[in-house]
């Protein structure tokens, strides 16, 4: 019998060189053991609630009612929902022609889109179009979708930078195309040198690739720094000069822990720098449910928000989202909750500001303790987590821990961090799966493990990686500067 | 300023190539007239709440809960949540880790999975391997994802039926793999015959395409039909000479119309066929949440199922899902209802029979409502709907009438279907959209308006087609026999 279509020898190519590490070598390793019965961290990818955050209440009382509109109708409803919960699911529902269970516009519900708008335009002082933003099944998915209208073949490029978050190597790969990256400096707190970025796209042309659009992170996934209103401007006009798109990977606005560099968007940045920029660099932004302090991952909703594309474009861009027909209606509902949540005088509105703030104001807490935790090992250290939710520390590798995970075939940093999983109980995330200059090392861990476990946490931590560096290290005196 | 990235020109050209026309020029003219304040029957996309169809009350109920769990712990939940609504929505949250607000594992919460294992091996008699199935949102997604696996380029090419659902034609577009179609037959009820098969993957094979896989749609959309264990049987021992995947769309197992020909699914009559071909065909089967009698398309669940697929090449499909991080939570919570749903004995069982045969015993009265109104009309022949919630009538159209159409620059079908929104608001799709053999024409309507605005309906479809071959039949005599 000859092999067969869906043999591993004749899968798609692409699909067979994607690597996506946050659920790679060291998840599987990590869901196994826990199988066995061991107690596993996860803290390999951003998913508050497993880690045991609590759902804010309001936005959760609407989409149950969303889901049960019967209840809208029982005498006993006001005992257990409050009032503004019970309006504002009337509200979704009147939005949509049929509830939860029909179809939407493949876009998103109008009104919804509409609600995006209107925070666009408070957060950005500029108004937004509806009609240029699409709901989307969270923001991995939209990123999809742009890569997709963008990438013709393996000879178009885009920007990403290094370390990056893997969805878009592993996109580019999967829809063959070419990654090009341009590094971050860590010793420049993860800032961007446009020096850099120039000879990234120089490299790139000689090898015979046309550059055809530009990631940013901010805040950074997994380096959680937030660029600075003088970096945005500088790669605006470097995207203006050098003819790309801007795809900015917003969805951590609202994850900052520090006050002198807030989130600003790669918009707001845009519009204020005036004609002719303003109405010719191309941007696609992206946000999300998942992040954030509600951390709704599991609901799958998210947008796009398109700047300076053309209608002709725009409209090939519905085309493709209609045969997947509509993004799940209950995410479209979360994501008109969070961009337009309790205003002062609700009933709900003190809770939610109440249960909203302890989220954030733990977060920020968190990611010092990681911080300072990470920095307090041997050959470790770790910039300030601005924004965002990882840290990602640089691990300094003896030179005899490296040999031996050359030995055992392993990537110096997978080795360390699977050592550091069965030592321990933490899922990370090794620095190679995010890209890392070569004979650096680092890894990626959420802040999100609950505030009263950190300290066990990340003592835990450097009980591991002091013994593993005094085991290792060549105690003539080797990396202990 | 030369042309950038996303200006129309410069996109991908398998994005601008790919046509949906259920969401394509008919919708976009319906949705226009909508706006002006017309009134609108959709019938274009099979969509059961957007036409008033209700959501059954017990998964909206667990759904709610789900969300709401501190609802859980009110003393007052009894008074509007029956027991076993509590009951299973405690179950439910037991097999997350973080409730409906985290990600699951890529391929879907393993205890969903292993009830729509168990509901797989009640329907077919076989055990069904939870490890093999997979959560998605929604079919689409499923098939798109397992097409990707598939298509290595230009020269793969998969065998779809015309007329197909344009999930088909679009995905495999947009994927750059090629579309080998094979003809059902419309004088025999729609059925297949395999000697046209056999020459249409020889045709293929002639300009250098390899075929690969072999799509079935059962029951058949748009044509209704259900297919014979006798066919199915002839389709899998073609795919095994052939060395076809095939991929079994049974989205619409559950709407079946008559009681001649009842649903077999594809694995059940592979299996029963026993070795070598039980062992050696790979099928790939598809369902969701969003046909049946449910309908709840807007939640977007669903899952597919892996035959025969070696276990290497399941974990490349895992590893490209775990990309988009976990189908929507909700969505697997709504699959796991539909598989495992109240029992005898259970509180809510009762009503959920009650609302089910209410939904499943109009439909098939619709079916037949919709295809004897077609059948009075002016040249115009329907098969019946087996299944499914399509009928899609042959309209022939005089000549006059085509040449009519030719000089406004449309397909016939298109120019008909036009004529029929404007004069009535009844929003069809072509079956050019479909594909059809040359010559012929057919719109497909869903049979999902109310059962109460049915017969309205069809007497306003009636009025407009015989009065269009009044106006457009030469009166000679031509095609009134």
């Amino acid at each position: 019998m000859s092999s067969k279509a869906l043999d591993y020898e004749n899968l798609n190519e692409n699909v067979k060189k994607c690597q996506y590490a946050v659920r790679g070598e060291l998840y599987l390793r990590a869901s196994e053991l826990q199988k066995e019965g061991k107690k596993i961290i996860f803290t390999n990818v951003g998913n508050p609630h497993a880690l045991g955050q609590r759902p804010l209440t309001f936005p959760r009382q609407v989409i149950a009612l969303c889901q049960a509109p019967f209840l809208l109708d029982d005498p006993n409803v006001g005992l257990i929902f409050p009032a503004d919960a019970i309006a504002r699911a009337k509200q979704f529902l009147g939005m949509t022609s049929g509830g939860l269970g029909a179809y939407s516009d493949s876009r998103g519900i109008p009104g919804v889109r509409k609600e995006v708008a209107e925070f666009i335009e408070r957060r950005d002082g500029y108004p937004s179009d509806p009609e240029l933003i699409f709901l989307t099944d969270g923001a991995s998915k939209g990123v999809m979708q742009i890569l997709n209208s963008i990438i013709r073949g393996p000879s178009d490029g885009i920007l990403v930078p290094v370390p990056q978050y893997p969805l878009y190597s592993a996109s580019i790969q999967l829809l063959g195309g070419s990654l090009v990256p341009y590094y971050l400096e860590e010793t420049a707190n993860w800032g961007l040198d446009i020096n850099d970025l120039r000879q990234s796209v120089a490299q790139a042309r000689y090898k015979g690739i046309t550059v055809r659009a530009m990631v940013i992170i901010n805040p950074g996934n997994p380096t959680g720094q937030c660029l600075s209103v003088a970096n945005l401007k500088q790669i605006i006009q470097f995207c203006h000069q050098e003819n790309l798109v801007l795809l900015g990977d917003e969805v951590y606005q609202q994850n900052i822990y520090q006050d002198e560099r807030p989130f600003i968007s790669a918009r707001k940045v845009l519009l204020d720098m005036g004609l002719p920029l303003s109405k010719e660099v191309q941007l696609v932004s992206f946000h999300t449910v998942s992040k954030g302090y509600w951390g709704e991952c599991g609901q799958r909703g998210g947008y796009f928000e398109m700047t300076n594309i053309p209608p002709k474009a725009v409209e090939e861009i519905y085309k493709v989202a209609s045969i997947s027909l509509s993004p799940n209606v209950p995410g479209q509902i979360f994501m008109g909750l969070m961009v337009n949540p309790p205003k002062p005088g609700d009933i709900s509105y003190d809770q939610y500001v109440r249960e909203s703030n302890g989220i954030l104001e733990s977060l920020r807490r968190r990611a010092h303790m990681m911080t300072d935790g990470f920095n307090s090992c041997r050959n470790v250290v770790c910039n300030f987590t601005e924004g965002a939710m990882y840290s990602f520390p640089q691990i300094r590798l003896p030179p005899r821990a490296i040999e031996t995970a050359n030995k055992l075939g392993k990537a110096p940093d997978v080795f360390y961090c699977l050592r550091l999983l069965e030592a321990t109980g933490i899922s990370t995330v090794p620095g190679s799966g995010f890209g890392q200059k070569e004979g650096v090392f680092h890894l990626r861990t959420t802040i999100l493990p609950a505030e009263e476990d950190m300290p066990a946490i990340m003592e835990s931590f450097k009980k591991f990686n002091d013994e593993f560096m005094e085991k290792y290290e060549d105690h003539k005196g080797y990396s202990r500067m």
